[in-house]
């Protein structure tokens, strides 16, 4: 607050002053949940409608009876105060109509001012709320109440009006310093002696004695006041406040010597802390003003001065609660981006993580404008970021919602990640612009095989990557307890029905606890699915208890897998149940890698914690003997696993190497699933960016695959609508597609790739990319082509790719560096996709979900692929059929196809024609909330090389730096 | 500091002014690891040392030439001060003689001041480091500097001479209040107005003029000093100094027309802010002083003001090192505990656990003295702790070690977590003693299975148990994920072993990159085992290389199994590589339940990361078909599961229902391995709770087993002496050794266990109980005996058992009502233990590793079980000569024996005679360093009920609330 504002305060209203009514410190008492009640501290809060309601009912009890006239004594400078507030927070209200402020009074004994402070309340229309201790509280349970009163949003203000003994400076410097609006902590004592008054605020006595001075005479700039007596800070605040408004000012005390002659000089005196102070009129100028001045507050409060105080407490109440309303508005971020000198030739992943030091997340939280509640930190460099982000931003724009997919891939892969943290990397960092990169989680397998890590390479990281790649925050081991929870249920369930009766299975399934059998809400929702209305389980008939009590799973039908988070190629096919406790019941099995789990899926696709515990549910993990599909909500385990994925919903926040954020969340696969990161993550960077800010999101795979599975099964779940979608090529594979030889990995590239051939390339770009901006356009988003230049690429190949993408629709293509420069390498990208954002979209689906499912299937097959049409098996047929009665048939389609070529067949590069994509198989992920055809077969557990790369890698044991990942 | 101090500084020390040295901001540049110069900054580093060794050299370059004379001009002042500082410093530094403080000044541009500091900081005997940057740093560029002073440990102070344009509020604020020597934040400046001087700084500049003010006239209190001119913060900053020195304070400026008045009545003049200020000397009283004080800094380092502002700016130095090494003296800590308010009857765990807010945990760790820079939070209620502590606490002494252990159990449990955690709630909360509690990490398997939740539970409880119970801070999911990782190369490399000949194996495992092959460091620690000591893959012989490259384990002999943390009966016993992928090579194997793995009886024991890793390269997986062990190192993973683990070597802190701490760190199981919480924790702990703190620990199942091993297991690797064993015994576990009838889960309890019944008390007593208190004393440790009392138990049976356990030789025996009570239900126990901590102690292991494995058996059979003798299998002794010939004779042994009885034999109740024990297998452990015999079968995957406890579990999806865990 700006003292001006205090002078600047004006309107004649009539303030008519209520009488103020209630009981002090009477009953409720507050509860705990639980039923502990904590009997110390009785708590009330008074709603500023109630206070002026009832206000002629009651008198007042204690101190001296508050009369209309005390409250219209300085009625002018009291008037002008509390209608200038209250319009303040008319204004705040109009923009935020929930909005209620409210104070906070600590007290421990009576409190004299404490229908001033509801008087000033009622008028201008916050709440107050009493939390009233025993005199003989400790400073321990004084300080127990601080902090909850600090982490209540509700509260903006709070008032200690303690005995002095209780106003330890440990008391005091708990209070929140934005809370602080008596201004008694050491923070905004500071910033009022240091004039950082946008920061602190005013005491409101020492601010009610400068607007009396100034009320006596508003020319007192460059006169004299002189403070007569007192000490201490409210004698300090006093002289900086009257300093600050251009008066000067003189000390003085009664026993001074000069005292006559200084009075005789002063054009003011300020009387303080002693009320009987005795200054003969004769030696005071005349029109000289008089104020006393009380420190202390029972006194005050009898005075006029009380009043005016409690108005300046309000405005400060309404002033905490407007800059907390301003911390939450948009706003482009205060980053404080991390420098980056890239070297060349370019070293090490690791050795550029390890050579930039993360700023501490909770400082990155902070900059993008997370409150500290809504974050759980894990470490240094990673938090998880909390969902109710999204209640508190509900009303505010989204931003623009960027999705990089890719050409038609080598098996070397084009660096779409890359592409993803290169371009937030030159939009947050270099244009200033707010911008967010969801990526998606790593299987910690393959860090440990072949593929190494997946933070993104070169000078666009994500830091530190061994984070990253390694447990990150559990969300992967949660649901590897997840599923393998429900496998367990599956199985321990099948032993139990083949060696229990119906009547001893209801009977262990439905407890006798205290002599009661009652069913769990759980059951009863199985019940219900099984068209049994009932409640009570002793009027079950036998028929419905062996309804109830048997799964009656069919071994064979078991679609549900176990999952490690390993490569582990020996689990794939497995027998279990071999030891003599499982008598007999062997079943083949097999185990996948954790991240191709249906759990995954749902992480990604929820919505919020409800949504997912739903999903979870609606897992089918097989058939019956009957044919009728058997989930996890039968199985009693979906309260369970929602539990165990608690945690997980929540997004994690990273950085990239110039320090912009990252959100990192959920990685399903993109053959059997959709191979995009979370929904409920990029809901959030949306929020936390704001409506000129950007978010940018990443698709697996090639765009026919990823991309197609974002538009019709991401964005149909999540509602959201995406603005511009980032296409990344490479020379190397725009030649594969043109016509050069075979690229794999491990081999030497052929020569092709590495001399100058412009017509590989221009093969490649009037085959595959025009093909991928094609697929793009037909959901109606506009396409900005992103060339990931490497060394050996040539100007006149760059040119060329830029040339013939423009020709093919793209809104504009442009090649970046940012793996040899970071986001200065991609400020070309980023303009584009900034500009390209500008364009109006008119995104639509590739298909209505009311459609057949083989029509689905043949719209993508036709559309995307460019297959002439689609082969089904009579086997899938009969699968099909069986969805369809099932009720399945409106969910849509996840094709798991090669993601090597646009057809099925991983060796027709370019842009295939002529081809009838042959359907196999096809299955159904009912929690996640699609059918997946299988165009091929699908490996779901990676496997261990002869030499894996755990050979390289280990730890200073000193240091704990790691070594060997890259 | 208080003021005091700076008048008490007395002394005549003469001091000799040297002339300092050095460039000013020259070279080297500061490097970062990988590479990446910092081309903006330069930073040299002036060692006290070096300051005057080599003072005659140089001559200063700038500002006015500084002589001998501007040193010793108020030779008097300054050398008190420079004298006093020096003793200070010099006393500090024998009590830690690394001491060293560093004053950080950061300048932007040329700095006057910085030869009067390093003066004084040679004078004195510290060291100063000068950060410096551009003129046209950003605020930004400033902040990033100012933050790695904050959060270095070896800064002391930071001084900030930036131009005024650069000292934003921003800037100035993001200094660490704690480094701020200048007195420039808010929070200090604020401190200083408030008066808190014991947490904030004097600023040096009003230090000095203080010091000139006293000097003039010792007696100035109650005289009247007149600040003339000047405003702002340092003038406050002066103003109450000067008051609170007893003086009063006048204020006027030079246009003021009582100027002449006030000056005449002054007995010191202070002119602020203005060289040429004018004061005509009549004015002046005889014999008053005047002090002129100019704030701008330039100008004041050329006076002798400037020598005494450095000097109290050193004083500031050294007082805040003082302060830091004072947080880290042992103190007894500032807990702020947790209030309990026990309800009866006693509700559900989870209703207790839910209506305790927890403290937030960075409070707790603040209370309890670790410094942020040791915490990595998980979440709000979470943290680990870095190891790095150990270091810092070197040469504090240890707390007292306490044990607690049970007599042999119900099949129900007696309580021993919760006398644990009641323990140290009566401790930490009610006697203010410091002590910690460190438990076990429970598996999540039996949480969704029978057995509910293991963080104790009634009113003594770790809070939040959900946290506690589910994934905590993901140690176990570290241990899976290790453990399977070896599991994979086991079955991975066997299948490329088999389908490849030695030399394309070799090449695989050393492989070509850019035309070198080269062993891994890792391959020639396998090399040197092998006896082959080469480096170059070129010069091994065919024999070295098929020795190299094939492990040529035998899969019958494969001992490594993969574990999962869940209860999955059916993966007991299985076969694995039944797909086509692995070519036929099946075999049959199992699983585990993720805590059984020897990774976690590692994690256990472990030291450091350093021995953590040796342990996990030690760890044998099979057997070659010649024999010969195979281990982690062989197959090139121990690296990498060092990097897998180097989060869970850390212990999490958590806290108990009152707010006291809490270490949660491993928990191996208590058959096949030793059943003890870590060796790390308990040293963390003992470090933190200083020398008369408490650190209670628990140990796995009847004392006969859990601290049996933790004396000859735990204690042995750890070199920890235990100072108490807390024997916990219940009326109802008495009652059952006294010949009570049959108890088991489930069943109703008989009438004998409700109705009193001295006779089988006494007999449990007598036989159980004495046996136990025996077997503590073998090992030369004061027992006290803990009755857990229930509900049923009458007061003629608690006094029975208390009284006969101290006849057998207890320190003392007490009744304890933790479960309804929390810690004040414990007091008296935590009084006994207090007690029996004072006697000395004389402990020893029960027996010598270097004895042969067989008489270690015997020893403990005997000694603790009771037993007449031992029965070895041929088998067993077959096993145990491999064992002797691999070296592994030396090893303590772990018995894995039932729980329920002193003998094998479960139903064997009281103290069983008469009886030879047999050893039916025996097995090892080699990286956590144990042999296991085997005395019956041991289940280490548990299974579920047909009913288990996750039909009740579930989570609201509003309030986030999690139901039906207990």
């Amino acid at each position: 607050m700006k003292l001006s504002s205090i002078r600047s305060a004006c309107g004649s209203l009539r303030v008519n002053a209520p009488r103020a009514g209630g009981r002090p410190c009477g009953t409720p008492r507050r509860c705990f949940p639980g039923g502990v009640s904590n009997q110390r501290i009785t708590v009330r809060t008074v709603s500023a409608a109630a206070g002026t309601g009832t206000s002629a009912k009651y008198s007042v009890n204690y101190g001296k009876r508050l009369e209309e006239e005390d409250f219209s004594e300085y009625d002018s400078s009291l008037g002008e105060i509390v209608h200038s507030t209250k319009e303040e927070l008319a204004a705040l209200q109009r923009r935020t109509p929930k909005l209620q402020p409210l104070l906070a009074i600590v007290q421990a004994g009576e409190d004299y001012t404490l229908e001033i402070n509801k008087k000033i309340a009622g008028k201008i229309g916050f709440d107050i709320s009493q939390v009233c201790l025993r005199k003989t509280s400790s400073e321990d349970e004084i300080i127990g109440e601080l902090l909850k009163l600090n982490d209540d949003p509700k509260v903006s203000g709070v008032s200690l009006h303690l005995p002095p003994a209780l106003l330890t400076s440990r008391v005091v410097n708990t209070l929140r310093p934005e809370k602080d609006v008596d201004c008694i902590t050491d923070v905004n004592m500071g910033r009022l002696v240091q004039g950082n008054l946008n920061e602190g605020f005013v005491p409101p006595l020492a601010a009610a004695v400068l607007s009396l001075l100034q009320k006596h005479d508003a020319s007192l700039e460059g006169k004299t006041v002189l403070l007569v007596g007192g000490e201490g800070p409210l004698k300090l605040a006093l002289h900086c406040l009257i300093e600050r408004n251009g008066m000067f000012v003189q000390n003085s005390h009664l026993n001074s010597n000069s005292l006559q002659s200084q009075v005789m000089h002063a054009d003011a005196l300020v009387l303080l802390g002693a009320e009987s102070m005795e200054i003969p009129s004769t030696w005071v100028r005349p029109g000289a003003a008089i104020i006393r001045y009380d420190q202390t507050i029972s006194s005050s409060s009898r005075s006029g001065l009380g009043f005016l105080t409690a108005a300046y407490r309000a405005q400060n109440v309404v002033q905490s609660c407007s800059r907390w309303l301003q911390e939450q508005q948009y706003r482009p971020w205060h980053l404080h981006p991390l420098k980056l000198q890239p070297l060349s030739p370019v070293p090490s992943d690791i050795e550029i993580s390890r050579a930039q030091t993360p700023k501490p997340i909770n400082q990155l939280a902070a900059e993008i404008g997370l409150l500290p509640e809504e974050l759980e930190a894990y470490g240094r460099s990673k938090a998880k970021v909390r969902l109710s982000l999204l209640d508190r931003l509900h009303s505010r724009p989204d931003g623009k919602y960027v999705l990089v997919a890719g050409i038609t891939p080598t098996p070397l892969g084009e660096g779409k990640s890359t592409v993803t943290i290169g371009l937030v990397q030159a939009m947050s960092a270099h244009l200033k612009l707010n911008s967010f990169a969801c990526l998606r989680q790593p299987s910690q397998g393959p860090t440990f095989g072949v593929k190494g890590g997946a933070a993104g390479g070169g000078y666009a990281q994500v830091i530190p990557m061994e984070e990253f790649n390694l447990h990150l925050t559990g969300d992967i081991h949660a649901i590897t307890a997840a599923n393998n929870l429900v496998a367990a249920a599956v199985d321990a369930r099948m032993l139990h029905e083949a060696t229990q009766s119906d009547k001893a299975l209801f009977k262990r399934l439905v407890p006798s606890v205290n002599g009661v059998r009652k069913f769990s809400p759980i059951q009863i929702s199985r019940l219900q699915r099984l068209g049994i209305h009932k409640t009570d389980p002793a009027s079950l008939t036998p028929q419905e208890v062996a309804a109830f009590s048997r799964l009656d799973l069919d071994p064979s039908k078991i679609t549900w897998h176990r999952v490690v988070d390993t490569n582990d190629r020996f689990l794939r096919a497995i027998t279990i149940g071999q030891a003599s406790t499982e008598k007999g019941q062997t079943r083949e099995t097999g185990f996948d890698i954790a991240v191709a789990s249906e759990i995954m899926a749902i992480l990604a696709l929820s919505d919020n914690l409800g949504d997912m515990r739903s999903r979870l549910a609606r897992m089918v993990v097989g058939t019956s003997r009957s044919g009728e599909p058997v989930t996890a909500e039968d199985l009693g385990v979906s309260g369970a696993l929602a539990v165990l994925m608690k945690d997980a919903i929540k997004p994690t926040l990273m950085q990239t190497l110039e320090g912009t954020p990252v959100f990192v969340h959920a990685g399903p696969f993109a053959n059997i699933a959709h191979g995009n990161s979370s929904v409920l993550a990029d809901k959030l960077a949306l929020k936390l960016v704001g409506q000129d800010g950007f978010v940018v999101t990443e698709a697996g795979f090639g765009a026919d695959i990823g991309m197609e599975k974002f538009f019709n099964i991401k964005c149909r779940a999540s509602g959201l609508k995406p603005n511009v979608v980032v296409l990344v090529a490479t020379v190397r594979a725009l030649k594969m597609h043109g016509g050069g030889p075979n690229v794999s990995a491990g081999a030497p590239l052929p020569r092709e790739y590495i001399d100058e051939n412009l017509s590989l390339v221009a093969g490649g770009c009037h085959s595959n990319l025009r093909k991928q901006i094609h697929i793009a356009k037909l959901f109606g988003v506009p396409v900005v082509v992103a060339l990931n230049a490497f060394r050996t690429d040539t100007p006149a190949e760059i040119d060329l790719v830029c040339q013939i993408a423009k020709e093919c629709g793209a809104s504009d293509a442009v090649s970046c560096l940012h793996w040899s420069q970071g986001g200065r390498g991609s400020l070309e990208l980023a303009r584009a996709v900034k500009e390209a954002a500008r364009q109006p979209t008119n995104f639509q689906f590739l298909y209505n979900t009311e459609m057949p499912l083989v029509e689905k299937i043949r719209t993508i097959a036709q559309k995307v692929y460019g297959a002439d049409d689609v082969e089904v098996t009579p086997e899938v047929q009969r699968k099909i059929d069986y969805y369809n009665q099932q009720g399945y048939g409106s969910l849509p389609i996840c094709m798991a196809k090669t993601h090597l070529s646009l057809s099925h067949l991983p060796d027709k590069k370019g842009a295939p024609t002529g081809f009838v994509l042959p359907i196999r198989d096809i299955r159904a992920s009912i929690g996640a909330g699609f059918i997946y055809p299988l165009v091929g077969t699908m490996s779901t557990m990676p496997g261990l090389p002869t030499r894996p790369c755990f050979y390289d890698i280990d730890i200073d044991p000193i240091t704990e730096e790691i070594i060997g990942l890259f």
